[in-house]
Formats: C-alpha cells, structure tokens, sequence
C-alpha cells in the first residue's frame, strides 16, 4: 500500500501572540514540526502543542530555528557550523524534554527557515544538524530536507534515516527545484491542485512544473502550511484526495 | 570521614560577554550550577561549560533562571506555578541534550536568584520546579535549595533527594535565615572567615552569627560565589581549609 | 460642547505576529497608544502604525511597557525607579523619532500593562513616568492613568497635563475601582452597555456598578479595548452613540 | 593647526555584563559611540554613558547596531533597506532621549559591527543609515564611515556631513583597504606602532602597509578600540602622541 507523511509547522505561536491553526491542522497531518522557542514557540506553547499531538496521534517532531524571534528565524545569518551545532542541539533538547514529560518519543527533526535553507545548500551546517540530531537521539531521528540537500546527505553520512520532501503549494523547475516566490505560478492556492499534485507525486514520482513539465521528484513527506488563508483547506483537500485514494498517511520511516 | 559539596554557579557568560572566573573556581569545587540561557549562558557557554566540568570531574547541574537576561534572573517576576514548571523543564532539557552530547551525566538541579527565592518561599513554584526536575530524570537528580525551604519539602514531597545549602560568605540570623544584605555584616569577605565558617558548619552543624551567636545551621552543600574580587580567593580559602581538615569535597548525595 | 476621548493600544504586533484591529479600530477612536517595543511593536510595526495614526487624524501617544515580551508585558517586574525612568525614556525616545520623520507629534503617554498597574498604585515610579514624559517632551505631553492614580499626582506634579482614564468595557465597584477580571460582571460584552456607560459617564460623571448603583466617576478620556472578540464592535458602537449624541471625539487636553 | 578625532565605541555593558574600560578610554579621545540597547547596551547603561561623556567633554554619536545581542551585532543578517531605515531610527530615537535629558547634543552616527560593514558596502543600507540620521536630527549630524565607502557617499547625498575613519590598531593593504584580521600583521598590538600610524596618517595623509608600502589615506577621526587587552594603552599612548606633536583632539567637523 502506497504511503506519504503530510508535515507541518506547529506551536509557534509565542505569549500573547497567535500563530497558525494549529488545532484544525492536526486532523489533517501525520506529522508536526514544533517549534523551539528560537524562531517562535515557548515554553508553554511547546508543552501545550506536544501534548495536543501526543492526543491526536500525530508524530512529533522539532523544528529548530536561527535565535531570531524578530525575524520569524527567516532571515540568514553569519552563523557557522559550531554555533549551528550548539542552538540547534540547545532546542532538540527542550523540546525533548516536553516531549519525555508528556510521555512520547521525538521522531524527527526538519530545520525551520532560513536555518532549512542554509543547512541544505552547506554542508558543514548539514553535518551541524545532523550531528546534533544524532546526539540528543541516539540515531533514532529522522532528518527531514529537500530531495537531493546537504541536509539529506549529511543524515545518511551521520547514520541518521533521512526523508526527503515535497510541498504541496509549492510548484516545481524541471530541474526538481521550487520555483522562486518572486516567480509567477510559483504558488498553488487551489486546493484542489495542491491534492492533483501531491496525488501525482505519490503515484507517479512527479509532479507538473509552472509550464506543464513532467519534473521527477521522489519525496517521503509532504508540507502543508500552517498559516496563511488558504492553509486549512489545503490541508483538508491533500488529505481528503490521499484517504479517497487509498494512500495511507502516516510518519516517515526514512530510508 | 566528614565530606561537603561546594558548589558554584558557573557558564553565565553570553555572546561575547564574559562573567563569573569558570575555570579557577573549578578547581576548588565539586559542583557546578550552569546557566541554561535565560537569566545567562547561551548554547556555546553551555557546551564549554559543561565539557569543562566534565574534563575537570566536576558535577554538572543546571541552574535554571526566569527569562530575564537584561535583569540577570535577579528580579522577581509574577510568574505562575504552570509557567515555572515550563520555563524549567525548558531549560533542563536543554543543558541535559549538552551534557548527554558531552558524555556525562546531569546530577544536581538548583534555580537562579529570583527564582531561587521565590521557590524557596513559595510552594506552588517549588513543586513546578520539583515536577520538571522529575520528569526530566526519572527522580535520578539532587535538588539543591535552602535549609527549611519549600524547595526541599518539594523535592522530598516528589520523590528526588535534595541537599540543604548554607553560603560560605554570607553570615546567619539567629533563626538560620540569612542576614539582609542591606544590613552591616552580612558578607565575609575575608577568605580566612569564610573558610572557618565552613569548618564549623561541617564540623559542628552550626555557624557563628554577625553579632556572635551560635546559629544550629545543618547544610550538605556550600556555595562559593563565582564572580566578585573576592570569589576565587574565598573558593581556594575553604577548598585548602576542608583539605587540610581531611574532610572530603564532593557532590551531594542528597537525602 | 461636551467632548471625550477615545483611546486603543495600537501597534502591538511583532515580526511575523498580527495583534489587534488597528485599521479597523482608528475609525473609532482619537487617540493610540503606540507599543514602543518593549512588551509589543517593532521598528517596522511602529513606523507603519504612526504614519496610519497621523494619516487618520488619530492622535499619538506613546504606550510604554516592561521589557517582557514573553509576557506582553503583563506580568510585574521587580523593577526600581531609576529602572522604570530609563526604560520609559528609552521607548518615549523611539517612537518619538518615528512621529517626528513621519512629521508628526507625541501627544500622550500611556504605561502598558503591569507597568501601568504598578506605576498607578507607587508614587516612586509614577514619578519615574513622568520624568521620562518631562524629560522627552518639555512638558508638552499629556500623561493618562486611572482617577485618584499616583500617575495622575506625579504628572501633575511634574508640570504635565494628565487626563483620567475610564474603560467602556470594565464595571465599575461603588469605590470608583474597577471590578476585578476574577469576579462576574468585571466585563461588559454588550457593545450597547459599553456606549452606554460612556454616554452616562460623559453626561453625568457617573457609571453603573455592577450591582446597580451609581458610581461618581470622571474621566476625560476612555479606553476601548483592540483585541479580543468583541473589541472592534464595543468600539464601533461607543463612537456611534457618542455621535450620534452630539459629544465630541478629541484627543484629551489634559488637566 | 592640525586635528584629528579619537572615536571609541562605549556604554557596550548590559545588565550585570561589564564590557570595555569606558571610564578610562574617555581620558584619551573626543569622541564616544554608544551603543543603543541592539547589539549591546541598556536603558541604564545608555543613561549613566551619555552622562559620564557630557561630563568629561566627549562628544556623544550613537552606535547603532544589528538586533543581535547574542552575537554582540557582529552576525551579518539578511536585512533590507527598510528595516535597516526602522532600526537605525528607533535606535537614534532612543538614544538622543538620553542625551537630551541629560542636557547634551547628539553629534555623529556610527554603525556597529555587521551594519556598519553592511552599510559601508551596500548603496541600499548605507542610504537608509543616512535617512534614519537626517529624520532625527533635521541634517546636524556628522555619519562615520570608512573612507570612500558608501556610508560616506549615502552621507553626503543627504545632506548630512561626513567624516572618514581610519583604525589606529588596524594595518591596511596598498588599495587602502583594512588587512584582513585572518592574515598576519592585520593589528598592531604595540602602542607605539599604533601612535606611529596615527601621527603619519595626521602629517601626512598616509599610513605604512603591513609590507612596508606606502597608502595614502584621509581620514578625519581615528578609531581606538574599547576592549581587549591593549585598549587602553593603545589609546593613551595616541593620544599623548598626538598632544605632544601639537595636533588637536577634538570631534570631526565632517565635510
């Protein structure tokens, strides 16, 4: 039987602040990346969100980011390999600690934002990653990042299990890589397109760029926003098209 | 054979501040309380730190702040028993993914200023910092607060051990409570008073008071300062004087 | 012609974080209090909010709080005078570099939060406040705390106008204190008894209690509230009875 | 009769963090940056900083830095000319409340770290620091830059005046650029060699290059640095070279 994971960012909602719907996302998704208290996300929204997951069943997962709460983490920074290595093992940690309070078990970890991004083009942040990943685990994580990444690489060479993903809004280049936000088509809000192309991918391995190419892509997780107008009914329409087919949705084994 | 812990808090710089003299108290110590990045320390500091202590055979325990780094963790702040035992837990997991990285072990737990006090005092916040010590342990770590505290009380109450603390340069009342620091006498500066004050605490159970009284002070644990002219001359002042008195410096067992 | 004003704390977002309804709200209103960074607000949030205000005639007021973002800036602090004189200066200094590049003026101040609660109830920091409000501005601001406030005394006697401040949607105890949030009928969703509270307030001097009896009470400028469920519709329906009774919406001069 | 300025950075202390020797920097140069609470520096800090410089005659320029306390403003991060416009204001703001208070004048800008290499070479930023110093003080101050950088050009394009810096403690490469830090001969440690530079570059408009070659250089005001173990040595002893040659110690004119 045919199977995918559906991620989403979760728990960065931060004091007063509301971010996300998270509720409405878990009834969708298999599993969660939770913020760390760097990007967003505190303690009490951590501690709050691992336990709503642990209930609904979905794996739960962290979501380091760069010590950037004003920036949302999606800003580079000149951050080397040892200060990637340190704040991301500082956040697994935290997060870890949740998790054990509330009696699950981490399952994976994916790098938020600019961190995700630095940490798949370079491969000393890939191995920073990796390294603390494997370190608060045992090895027992799964590393989440783009088909063909650093990040991907860098779990493998660590003896870490990797899956690699895919987004459902997002559209593809022919060379596998998603086309640039500041491009047109570079976004899809139709619901029902969002589940025509993770449905594709599933099936065949692929999916349609921007100007109808057949891209190949093999992914073992899906991304779905957490915010935005468009997130829920997204979510809703990627899962819903995935249990018509038959598709089971669950975690990651990683391979 | 008469033993005592001293213990110092330890990995307060952040970024590119420095504080606190780490690597000489260390040789006069037996624990160490590392700051876990809210009242001080950053995911470096962190690292260093307790790969020092480790290096040093030093035990490592964590010394949990309220999030005010501007205020140093030394002001009260109204924060309420759920919030305490999540913004603890947050940073124990935190410092623990450091210390299992770095191989060792986490032994003791004892909270930063303000929160020190305020646990201390009250039992709602003590038993949210006992909760998250448990649970981040498996009830394996020493909770370390005053003698008659709220804290130990918790830490009993949930089942960890703790340790009675006594100050080596900070002079008694009558009623083993502290003298105010507003009051005259209420520091010894000179090492060599210090260091008899130890004595006497480990040898007689009691300590002399700033008017001369002798004060029944019970304590299984000393801390030195870190920071201050005199920290590091006070710390080998009672170090040599236990040494030369043949009683054993080493980390509590609790009780 | 009778007059009063209606004042909202407005530019409370951060970074990535939406809070409140300013644009809807500025229909309303004739005064914010613009958060300066410290409890809410960013550079960016700041500039985008007062160039709002000065475009929709609003006027601008300053609304300084603790440095507790984590807290919004609720919970109190342990903070000295000199403290609460330095961080309010600080923050009436930013934003004041906002109003005056968009060509505007600072009109008011406001304390957010705990620091409006405790700066109303301790001399020495309303002191602190109106120090700070002297210093930045010559005298030429109008500083807004509770009637009979320690806020209101220190800014009168420092040389300031200071205007009472009521709230549409907090009942009132026979005292002239506000019901405490803890004890049934301390709000008022109705956005019909809202208007009405302020309409008799602007016409009598007096408000409602809770149980019935009338309540002295006068206040030139009143607090309606920018998030929650009700805030926009409460806001809505003060203006429109206050309109729609002949009464003034200004800015406050102060006393 | 020949003059140059001697520029420090100062007020770089945060909460219980000490850093710099402030008070004894300020008896060897006529000009003080401080910083404004960003990247270093509190209200407090800011408030006693400003004072000890009106008092002993240095004049006051603000040092506005990237929101990176952590990485003490030295992290480059993915800012654009907006924010950068947002946070060098808010910055200005909050400092020239301090000065204004405490009776004084703000004199000149100077970025810190990360901004102030941003800025020298990025048209966008350099324009928005310029932008942010004319709004606050209406064309009076004077912006530091390295020379020929486009702080300087951004400077003059709005009407602000400028002034060149050269570094006493820094060797420079036949093109007039500094010598990178990673290679050898990049500081001059000795206080006389520093000495040396600065009188020649006074006298002669040049400096000698790590290999001996001879660089012309103009430069207005001269930066000695705050911390490190050579600071103030290096301070005092260009200072006394400069007083002995007859060269005037004062802030920068710009031009």
């Amino acid at each position: 039987m045919a199977s995918i994971d559906l991620n989403c960012d979760m728990g960065e909602s931060y004091g007063a602040y509301r971010f996300g719907r998270d509720e409405e996302l878990l009834e969708s998704i298999s599993s969660a990346n939770i913020a760390c208290g760097f990007h967003a996300g505190d303690p009490g929204v951590m501690r709050r969100t691992v336990a709503l997951c642990l209930e609904k069943g979905v794996a739960v997962g962290a979501h380091p980011g760069l010590p950037d709460l004003a920036g949302f983490g999606r800003r580079e920074m000149a951050v080397g390999a040892e200060e990637v290595y340190e704040l991301t093992l500082y956040q697994l940690g935290a997060l870890q600690a949740f998790v054990q309070a509330e009696g699950g078990t981490l399952r994976h970890v994916k790098p938020h934002g600019a961190l995700y991004h630095m940490a798949s083009a370079r491969g000393d942040l890939a191995d920073a990653v990796a390294r603390a990943a494997l370190r608060v685990s045992g090895g027992a994580l799964v590393l989440l990042g783009p088909p063909g990444s650093e990040l991907l690489r860098a779990g493998k060479a660590h003896g870490l299990r990797v899956a690699a993903e895919a987004f459902a809004d997002r559209t593809y280049r022919p060379d596998g890589t998603l086309t640039p936000r500041t491009e047109p088509g570079a976004l899809l809000s139709d619901p029902a397109q969002a589940a025509a192309q993770v449905l594709r991918l599933v099936r065949e391995g692929a999916v349609t760029s921007a100007r109808g190419e057949t891209v190949p892509l093999t992914a073992e997780t899906v991304c779905v926003h957490g915010d935005g107008p468009h997130a829920a009914s997204i979510a809703r329409s990627v899962r819903a098209a995935l249990d018509e087919a038959g598709i089971a949705v669950c975690p990651p084994h990683g391979a």
